[in-house]
C-alpha cells in the first residue's frame, strides 16, 4: 500500500472544493496513489460553514484559525485556497513549519509580496506549487510535447484570451475588493494566460498594455489588453476580462510556429486544434485537427476512461496534486510541468509590467528581482 | 447526517469503475447525499484481481462468488456491473431477496431474457434501474425539457446514430462473444440509441434494418443501421456500428420538430445545439445556438462548478446513482427520468425487431409481450 | 480564341438563373474557356418574363414554345432547365435534332420515364448530362480522388442526409404536385444523396424505406427515411426531408472506410472532414481535420482566387458546364465525373425501389433494365 | 433598360479579376443594375498580358499607360486595382478630369499620401470609394444593423486578426517592396481590420503597438500587434500577421457589449455568430448561434439564391461596386455603407499611429490632420 500523507487546507469555498474532490479522487482513480492524502483539518473563519465543509469533504477536524493547521504536526501539506490575501503569510508560516505548500493563484496581490512568498518558502526547502492548474489539462500538456518535439516549428506567435461574461454585477465579492484581490481580471484570469504563454512559448520580454474597469466605483480592472513580446522573438497578445457576453469560461489561446499551429479553448477542453504543415500525403494535407484528447498514451488518460469519454475541469486539479504528492514522495522536482512559487511569482511581475504600462502608456519590460 | 445504504457491486472492470466513482463522488457532490453509500463487498471471479479492486474503490470486502452479495443483509443494493450474461440470475436473485438493483445495459442478451428478468424483478416491490446513463447527461435531460414545454412542437424526425472505431480488432473479449454478449454494436451502443429514441421523441412503432459483420469470424453485428417510425408519427434512423474510423465516442441525434430542432454529440456532452425558430427579433433569429449547458439552472448543475467550468462523461454516473438512490430514500419512483428494467425490456424489443428485420427482409413491428 | 457552341435553354427560374450565371461566368474565369457559349435563345411560357429572362441573361431571343429551341440551327446544345414534367420530351427531341443536352436533376419523374429518356438520348451519339451538380464541389472532387487513392481503405459506412426545412407551407409549388414533380422530398433532395452516394461509394444492392407526408393533403413525401445496402458491403443510411426545422440547405454526408473517413455539410461547402488514421507521428495523429478546400491543386480552384477565398454554391454550376463544353469540344466522355442520363437513370431506380419499400414495407433489391 | 457607365481600369492581377468579375456579375444578378458597366479600357504595362486581360474581362481596349485612361471621354468612373504605389497619382489624376473614383486599400503607402489623395480627389466632388470589400460581406453588414439596433447594447471589446501563412517565402513580390507597399501585413491586411473596427465600433483613440519581421532582409512587417482604445471606451486588440500557419484566410473578429456579443470569421463568410444575452425563454436561452446569413430579408440576399446556398468571397465586389453604382447614379452618399477616401485615409492614420508605436515603444494617440 501506498503511505500516506496528512493534508490541511485553509478555505472551504470554490477552490477548496475544488482541491477537496482532487485529493478524494486521486486516491482511487490514480491507481496506486503516490500517496494517500489524509484529510487531517480545514480551517476557515465562519465556523458552522467549516464544520459542515468538514463533515462533506471527510476532513477529520475543522477549525477556525488557521494556524492551527499549522502547528498540527499531523499535517504535511498545507493547502492554501483562501483568498488572496490570504496566500502570503500562512504559506510562508507552512513552510517554515516544514510543510510542503500549494497555494492557489495569483500567489500574491502584486510581485513584491509574491516574491516574498516564494523567497521565504523556497529557503525551507520544502516542495512548493503554485496552482496553475491549466497545465494539467490533458491537451495542454499534449500542446507541449508536441512543441516540445519540435513539430510546429520556431513560435512566432501567441494570441491568448481569457474571457468571461460575470462582470457587470452589484454584488461585492472579494475578487472586487482591491486590498483582498491585488487586481481584477488580470490576477483572476489574465494570470493563467501569462502562465501558460511561460509554460508553451517562453518567457516575455516586454508588455503594453491597457486597462480598463467598465463598472463604475470599482477599485480593479475589469478587463486586460496587452501586447507581448517574447525572449525567443515571438509576439502577441494577452487578454482577460469579465465582460465578454456569452462567454463562460473561454479561456483561449492560439500558438503559430514555423512548422505548425496549436489552438484551444478551455469551454471544449478535451479537444486541440492542431495544424502540422505538409504532414500528409498530397492533397489531404492541410488544415487544423480537431485532436479529442483521450488516448492511452495521451498525458494523464492512464488513469480514466476508454477513449472519447472525456473528462471535466475539475480532473485538472486530480492530475495536478497527483503531481504534487509523486513529487513529494520521490523527493522530486515540481518544475518544470507543476508550477511552483517562482512561476507564481514571475507571473506576478507580468502582469505587473502590464499595470505599469497600462498606467504610464508606455511599452514595459518584464525583469526579475 | 443522511442515512446511510449498503452496496454490493458484481463486476469491477469498466463498469465496475465508472460505478464505484459514482458512488464516492455522490457522496460529498450531491450535498447532502439522499442516502450514503457503503461499499459493503464486490464480487468477481478472479480473487486477487477483486481484492485489489476493493482496496482501490475502498469495498469493505470481496468474494470471488456473487451469491455471497445476495445472502449479505448489510447489502440494500445490489449493483450488477457485469457482462450481459450475467445480468438476469444475479439481478432476479438480489431482488428476490429484498434488495433494491441497478443493471448494465443491455438489460437480457434478448427481450425474452430481458422480460422475464424485469418481470420477476419488479414483482417483488424493490426499486430497480436499468443503467442507461446517458438520460443523466445534463443536457439530454435540458433536451427532453425543452420538449416536454413544447418549444420545438410536434416532433417529425429522430436520427441517431453511436459511432465508434474499435471494431477492427482480433482481440477475444466478451463484447464479440454471442453467448456472453447477446448482440454486437446493437446491444452496446443501439440500445443507448433507442433508449434516448424513447425518452426524446417516444415509443417506436416499426423497425426496418440491415446489420452487417465486417470482421471474418465474427459472430455478432458490427454494425446495425435501421429506419424506424415512431408512434407520434416521426420518422427516422438508427444506427450503431464500432467501424466508423475517427469517431471515439460519438453517439450523435437530432431531432426536428415543427417548431425548432436539437441535436447533441457526445464527444461534446456540454453542449446541446438549439434552434428555435422565430424565437428572437428581426434578421437575427435564425440559427442553432450552441448552449453550454452549465448554468446554476440547468439539470443537476446545482452539484458542480461556476458555469463553463465543464464537467465529463463519467459524471452521468453520478447523477444516475443520485437519482436512484434518492427514489430508495422517498420510496419514489424511478420513471420517468430513470430507465427502469421495463424500460431495458423496451429496448431489447427494439433491437430484436432490428434483428428479424435485418435477417428477413422485412419492415418488422414492435410489439410487447 | 476558343470556337463558340449555341446554347439554348429551356426554364428560366431558379436553375435557369444558375446556369445562365454559370456559361457567363466559365467564359471569362475558366480561362480560356473550352468553348465559348453564345446565348441564343431561352424558352418559357409567360413572354413578359422569358423577355426578361432574356434582356437579364443576355439571351439574343426568347420563345414561348420550345419547340422552337429545336428547331433552331444555332443552337448546339440544348439546356433543360425546366420543371421535372418537361424534361423527357423535350430533351429526347432535342437529342434527336442532334444537338447535345443537359438536363435538371431528377432526369424523369420515375424510373421507366427516366429510362426512355437516356435511351432515346443515347443512341443519337450526342453528349448528354444529368446535372447533379453537387459532383462539382471541389471538396466532393476531392473527396473521391481521396477515397481512389485508397487513403480511406475500404468504405464500410455512408451516412447521408438532405435536411431542409420549408415543407411546412400552403404555398401550391410545382414540387408539391406529383404529376409535375413525379415525388416530393426524394426526387428533389434524395436523388442529390442517392447521386453521391453512387459516385463516391458505389452501387446500391438494395434499400428499406419510411416516407412521410407531414402535410395535410399532399400528394408527395416530405421526408423518406431508408436504410442502403452497397454492391461492395458498406452499409448505411439515406434520408431526405424538408421539415427539418432550422437546416437551410443540410446536404450531409460521412463516408468511413477501414483507414480513414470523410465528412461533408453543404452549408460549409468549401469545408472537407478528414480523418486519416495513424498518418502523423505519435500523438498527434488522431482527429478530423477540417481541409479548406482552396489550394491550388485541389479540384477547379486554378480558375479562383487564392487559398482561403472561398466560393459559393453558384460556382458548382460553372464546374459543371465547364465540363461538359470540354467533353464536347474534345469529344471525350461526360463520364466518370460528370453524371450522364445514364446516373439519372440509375438514381431513379434507386428512388423507386425506395418508394416501393415505402409501400410494401419490404427489403427491395436495385435491379436495372 | 438603365443607363450605362463606362469602367476604365489600372491593373489586371488579383484585384483586377476580382473587380472584372463584380463588374460583368453585378449587370445581371443585381437586376435591374443601378447602371451597366461598359468595359471601355484596361491599362497595364506588359502589353502581351493587358491584351489578354482585355480579351478575357471583355474591356473594348486595353492601353500600357494609364494616362489613356484619363483622357478617355468614355470612360466616366476610374477603377485602381493597381499596386499602391500607383494609387496616389492616378486616382487623383481621374478625379480632377471628372471621373469617379474606386480605390484598391491601403489608400497609400502612409497617412500623408492617403491624406493629400483624399483631400484633391475630394475637392473635385466625384464619387470615391476605398475598397474596403469586407463591408459588403452579407454578415458584416448584419452586424453593423444587430449592432445600430442596439441589440448587444454597449460595446466593451474589439478584438481582430487577420491571419495568413504565406509570409515564410523568398519569392520578390510587390507585397514585400516597401517603396511599393508602404507596410507588410499591417497595410495589406491590418488596414482590413482597422477599417472594420472603425465601421463597427467606432474611432480608434489610441494604440500601443509591436512590430515584428520574421524573414531576414526583409523591409517590412511581417507582423503587427497592437492594443487599441476607442473614443466611445472599448478596449481590445488588432493583429494582422503573415506567419499564421495553417490559417489561409482567417480575418477574425469579435465584438462583446453589455447585452451580446458578435463573431466572425471571414474563412465562414456567410456565418455570423451571435450571443445575445436573455432573448428566449427559461433555460434555453444561453449561446452563440450560428445565424447562416442567406435569408431573403438579410443583407444583399435579394440578389442571390434560397438560403442555405451560400456565396464566396469574390461577391463582396459584387455588393461593393452595386453601391458604388448606385451612388452615382442617384448622386448619393457613398458613406457610411461604403468606404470613402476619407475611411481610406483615416485607416492610414491608424496604421502609422501603429507603427510609430511599434518603434518608439510608447502609447500613440490617433490623431487626424
Amino acid at each position: 500500500m501506498s503511505d500516506s500523507i496528512g493534508v490541511g487546507m485553509l478555505g472551504y469555498a470554490f477552490m477548496g472544493k475544488a482541491h477537496s474532490n482532487g485529493y478524494k479522487t486521486l486516491a482511487y482513480m490514480t491507481w496506486p496513489p503516490p500517496l494517500v492524502p489524509e484529510l487531517v483539518a480545514i480551517a476557515g473563519r465562519d465556523e458552522e460553514a467549516v464544520a459542515e465543509a468538514a463533515r462533506r469533504y471527510g476532513f477529520a477536524e475543522h477549525v477556525t484559525d488557521w494556524h492551527a493547521l499549522i502547528s498540527d504536526d499531523r499535517i504535511q501539506l498545507f493547502d492554501n485556497s483562501g483568498p488572496n490575501n490570504l496566500h502570503a503569510e500562512p504559506t510562508i508560516a507552512a513552510a517554515e513549519a516544514g510543510k510542503h505548500v500549494i497555494c492557489e493563484k495569483p500567489l500574491g496581490r502584486d510581485a513584491a509580496e509574491s516574491y516574498e512568498t516564494w523567497q521565504r518558502v523556497d529557503a525551507t526547502g520544502v516542495k512548493h506549487m503554485c496552482a496553475f492548474n491549466y497545465r494539467f489539462v490533458p491537451a495542454v500538456r499534449l500542446a507541449r510535447q508536441i512543441i516540445e518535439a519540435g513539430e510546429i516549428g520556431e513560435i512566432k506567435h501567441f494570441r491568448g484570451a481569457y474571457l468571461q461574461e460575470w462582470g457587470a454585477t452589484d454584488d461585492a465579492v472579494w475578487r472586487f475588493d482591491k486590498a483582498a484581490a491585488g487586481s481584477g481580471a488580470l490576477g483572476d484570469l489574465g494570470a493563467h494566460v501569462i502562465d501558460l504563454a511561460r509554460y508553451l512559448v517562453g518567457e516575455i520580454r516586454s508588455v503594453a498594455a491597457e486597462a480598463a474597469t467598465f463598472q463604475a466605483g470599482r477599485e480593479v480592472d475589469d478587463a486586460i489588453e496587452s501586447v507581448v513580446a517574447f525572449e525567443n522573438g515571438a509576439v502577441g497578445t494577452i487578454e482577460a476580462t469579465r465582460f465578454a457576453t456569452g462567454r463562460k469560461n473561454a479561456f483561449r489561446w492560439e500558438i503559430n510556429g514555423s512548422k505548425g499551429s496549436i489552438a484551444f479553448d478551455l469551454e471544449r477542453l478535451n479537444e486541440l486544434q492542431l495544424h502540422v504543415a505538409g504532414s500528409t500525403p498530397a492533397e489531404s494535407g492541410q488544415g487544423f485537427r480537431t485532436v479529442l484528447v483521450s488516448e492511452a498514451d495521451h498525458p494523464f488518460w492512464e488513469h480514466w476512461w476508454p477513449h472519447g469519454h472525456i473528462i471535466g475541469w475539475e480532473h485538472t486539479f486530480v492530475h495536478e496534486l497527483h503531481h504534487l504528492l509523486t513529487a513529494i514522495r520521490d523527493d522530486g522536482h515540481v518544475a518544470p510541468h507543476g508550477a511552483t512559487l517562482e512561476d507564481g511569482y514571475r507571473a506576478a511581475e507580468v502582469c505587473d509590467a502590464m499595470l505599469r504600462s497600462a498606467e504610464g502608456g508606455g511599452r514595459e519590460s518584464v525583469t526579475y528581482r
